[in-house]
């Protein structure tokens, strides 16, 4: 696919995420799990947030994506990702990771190391934490910055929607990965899933900034956004180019 | 009771909440907790959210009531919930239980059938978690849907205030249970107090709702919309059956 | 320094902020790390939020301040915080501790005095907490209320600014304990430091309430406040006496 085809291919995975709402289970850091159910659900997911080992597996089973968030890790956390994705690989059920801060944290970026090769779909990462990774070449990578470069395999998009106060909003970034999980779920190409769920995140903020007065109303403005955002919002909006 | 006679109660024990500011504690699911804090203090009630099993015995008896939900269980969350329940019941304070997603995990629906026998006031969960549950007869129960039904030994009230987008928000079937635990906190009957509280928030998302744009600017309406909830609001927006 | 001079050198001090953007390490209780986040990132600051033992070290050397507040205290925490604050007595990072509730709880007023004697720069709490603990007199004490005392070794300020819808929205004192770690980032002595950061948040709640219509608009227009306040907004709003 190239970047010409991709805004439509997104508003029908939009379409569909709407038409099905897909479970999306977050391992997600503490810091952000109700902003990134809501957002889930905006957008017209499902999501769950337990991070229980004795209760992920079953959790997981009744998912069709998962999400992984390295933030807030701890040994429990641990536990927790193994048993996660040991029933993920069990049902083939996708996945992605955002590895955050790895680049703070040399036994956070050994474990996101060791996770790339457990069947993942996405790897969503900034460059400062990319730089650390080397994932098989299977795996669609999101480097998110100024452009988010969604590459697989050496090529892919360059999606140049969104707007900078979405970096003033903690949380974001790891919206970005459970949104892309939930495009992942109506969407078997990974590349395609991810450059989706990021022309989707990146049209909904420029849509949100134009009624924001700073960081604070911008989040529940994003919130509103993913909920109203339309297929046509996607096409209209869409700057992306073959990379 | 008959239903006519509901909303003038709510309508009391609301002001009993804004004079007496009632603290709640909560053991919480940590995806929500600042969410149902800031409903608690909105609605005039006083919030404590500590999980910790050292601490916990200590805020239970600085508070008037407990509201014990199983989202984000582990280990030590159960912990902390037997010692809750004996210091609860040492001392006679009310509590209410939301068990969270219980059709989903074999063991947190063993637990929440367990939990039922410990001196509770009242359960609010929704269709698929009560068909899991058997509570004693003394027990009020919430049954939460597009008509939350409040019944105890087969009848009580359905009410049918409330808005479509409350169920876009995360958490506030979480908040409705800490509602609940505030109005047990002033009423001694568990069946006034979970309808007159499921009335408050019904309403209160029904204010809320008309000058929302979506589900993330609904939020931040929905407790602006507690704050100001008055007295009269409840007797003029009460939809209310015997049932 | 008198009243009459703090208000341009907080005014200097905001600039700071902008221009080297700090990095703050928050040891934060669960219920309200987003909010802290978000809190930092709108005055200009970088937060950081993990509690891991395994990776607390690495984020506090990569910071310019700390915080820790005893909210959600467990086992883990108490190893997470001694891990932090000898990684911040190593390498001379200052820090604040906010005691959270402590008056509800022995044990976590203990283990407050304990940490008094670690090198603290500011200590921030209410009344209640104040009148369990002793500390050093090269400490600054930030003593929250109607008017806020900040005061070291028996002389300081008092500051007048602030609005009544702070004490309803969860979360404002821990993020006073983080604005008050960023402006130590900047600024070497803490009553000054601690003084500034009083008054920045308490004049962005005056800028804040004038378009609120309740606690839950005037949490986002907190944050859209401090992303937008200036250093002639803390001159002209400024109501500071000497104490």
């Amino acid at each position: 696919m190239n970047a010409h085809d991709l805004p439509p291919r997104a508003a029908d995975l939009l379409e569909r995420i709407r038409s099905r709402a897909p479970r999306v289970h977050c391992l997600m850091n503490t810091v952000v799990q109700k902003f990134v159910a809501d957002g889930l659900s905006a957008l017209g997911a499902r999501p769950s947030m337990t991070s229980s080992p004795e209760e992920i597996r079953s959790f997981v089973r009744k998912a069709e994506a998962l999400t992984v968030n390295l933030g807030t890790l701890d040994a429990q956390r641990r536990v927790a990702i193994d048993l996660a994705l040991g029933a993920a690989a069990e049902e083939g059920k996708p996945w992605a990771l955002d590895p955050a801060h790895c680049d703070y944290s040399p036994p956070r970026a050994a474990l996101a190391q060791e996770l790339l090769s457990r069947g993942l779909a996405v790897l969503r990462a900034n460059a400062a934490e990319c730089a650390l990774l080397a994932p098989p070449p299977e795996v669609a990578t999101v480097r998110s910055g100024e452009t988010d470069l969604i590459l697989r395999a050496g090529s892919g998009f360059a999606v140049e929607n969104g707007h900078p106060l979405t970096a003033k909003v903690t949380g974001t970034g790891c919206l970005s990965g459970a949104l892309i999980a939930a495009f992942c779920a109506v969407e078997p190409d990974p590349l395609t899933a991810a450059a989706s769920a990021t022309l989707a995140l990146g049209a909904a903020a420029e849509i949100a900034a134009e009624g924001a007065r700073g960081p604070g109303s911008f989040e529940p403005a994003l919130l509103d956004a993913l909920h109203a955002l339309t297929p046509s919002d996607l096409l209209r909006l869409a700057r992306i180019r073959d990379a």
